[in-house]
């Protein structure tokens, strides 16, 4: 039999933005995971945290401007509220799912934190956006206190560093549930970014690429299938035009050349092509699949989305 | 050999307010925590997130008047938020005094649904205070929302029911965790209170006091020991007074007898002592300790605090 080991990373469509939208996205989510669920896949779940750690990182300077004896909170906090938020309406939503059709699983979020390399160039290049639209001057008060601005349509936007992730320290924990064939929900929104000071960890002021994360896990957990629920149906070139093309299979070093001739720029999709080959070309039994949210099942029997494979 | 399963409680003493405090006061429960992890006790960890669950709902009120498309997050979405952020500081603390003594144990934090019952006479009579000083015109205005609000020195504060904990979803990860003798920081706050809807659960706007989530989780783990690390040294009457009388072992009928008398009405005691009778009175082998924070070994020990048996 196949290995059935799989870690499904959610993207920012699985959640949307207020607390309501959040409770109502999950349901598809949890749809989702309760189809692979029946097809007996055993699942690790990781998720974005886009518009969610921005709300809470607004939310807690506005907090440090009321009660003066509180600092800012430092992105790491704001990255672990987010995933005890987000992690408790997806494993209570996947838990009715399954209970509607019958099954009995215990899912769980664990609070997971993940290793990053100070000498990351992503910290001399901060790139993620974060947070609400600014003026300019509250811009210039981010750049007083030594963070990053960009400027864009309507005002200013935060900009903080993204670098990859490079272990995951409560891997045990998750791999203990994951074997016991319980659902885990995982390093979310990329895991809360640390650099290791000796026995210490400090909080990274920086947000992983959750894809990346996603791929991390894979490797460490021994999973053979990384798979990304999108709100696209696959990965296509030219999209719109009369050149346009969707991969139904492709191989890394296929990708590869579309990447190198400057295909997948845009930051929705790059990182995960790249994590993708990462993963992939490491064992060649491993796969990728990118599909629409809707479609997983459809996407791990290779009847929608794009797989990649070695 | 003694059943050397057990879950601690820490009180808000282990945390305190700020960012920064807390940093530095999770180091205590830290040191607390390896030195029974020395004596080869099993554990697993619950909390309080008294001042830090006030302080995430006073910054998502903010947030929802700064954005308008947000309504006020629900108290359930600030509880699994303060459980990810308590968690984080917790895990990492605790990993961090293990490895200076050379211990490699994983420790991890578990976001956790306590369900309660909705006929439960606290959501009747709300007792437990939250969030900061209020304005009579802030008061009003809770009010107005629907919900309570008590006069106290200085101005007005919200309370919420703190109805008990009947259950816990996340129990079956728990244990897993704690049987492959790992550290695990659960139900955090009392756990995020749930109402059970059919195959849903709802968040309840309610605190569940986390002496009794302790207690509730020490009986689901079948430890025999449920270990409260506070702020003083140990159950005393009558405090101050010539009368003073400190316990070193009590028993359980002799306990029952001065709480009819009146004794130990405190917020911060009583549910401590409630939930000590109800855990050791259905079993003869159990125990639970009440004991200062930097007393937690010597506590278990027989050495200080105070020893509650059937």
């Amino acid at each position: 039999m196949a290995n059935k080991k799989i870690v499904v990373a959610l993207g920012r469509n699985a959640f949307g933005t207020t607390f309501p939208e959040q409770q109502a996205n999950v349901q598809k989510a949890a749809v989702a995971i309760a189809d692979l669920v029946e097809a007996k896949y055993e699942i690790v779940i990781t998720h974005s945290n886009g518009p969610q750690v921005g709300m809470i990182q607004t939310a807690m300077t506005e907090f440090s401007r009321l009660e003066p004896e509180y600092t800012v909170a430092p992105m790491s906090l704001c990255g672990a509220m987010s995933q005890g938020y987000i992690g408790y309406d997806l494993q209570n939503a996947i838990r009715t799912e399954l209970l509607n059709r019958g099954i009995y699983k215990t899912v769980s979020t664990v609070i997971t934190q993940v290793r990053v390399d100070p000498f990351d160039t992503a910290f001399s290049e901060p790139t993620k956006v974060i947070g609400r639209v600014m003026t300019k001057e509250e811009a210039e008060e981010e750049e007083a206190k030594g963070n990053y601005v960009v400027e864009e349509a309507g005002g200013y936007r935060r900009v903080i560093a993204s670098p990859l992730p490079i272990d995951i320290y409560e891997i045990e924990a998750i791999k203990t549930l994951f074997e016991a064939g319980q659902i885990v929900i995982a390093a979310g929104g990329g895991g809360i970014p640390v650099l290791q000071q000796g026995t210490k960890l400090k909080g990274a002021s920086a947000i992983i690429e959750k894809d990346y994360t996603a791929a991390k896990l894979a490797e460490l957990l021994d999973a053979d299938t990384l798979l990304f629920l999108t709100g696209y149906d696959q990965l296509t070139l030219g999209a719109g035009t009369k050149e346009e093309k969707a991969f139904d299979t492709v191989h890394v070093a296929e990708l590869k050349k579309y990447i190198e001739e400057g295909h997948f720029p845009a930051s929705t999709t790059f990182p995960k092509v790249d994590a993708s080959l990462r993963f992939v070309k490491a064992f060649p039994e491993r796969k990728a699949v990118i599909t629409n949210l809707n479609k997983a099942k459809a996407g791990l029997d290779g009847k929608a989305g794009t797989t990649i494979i070695a």
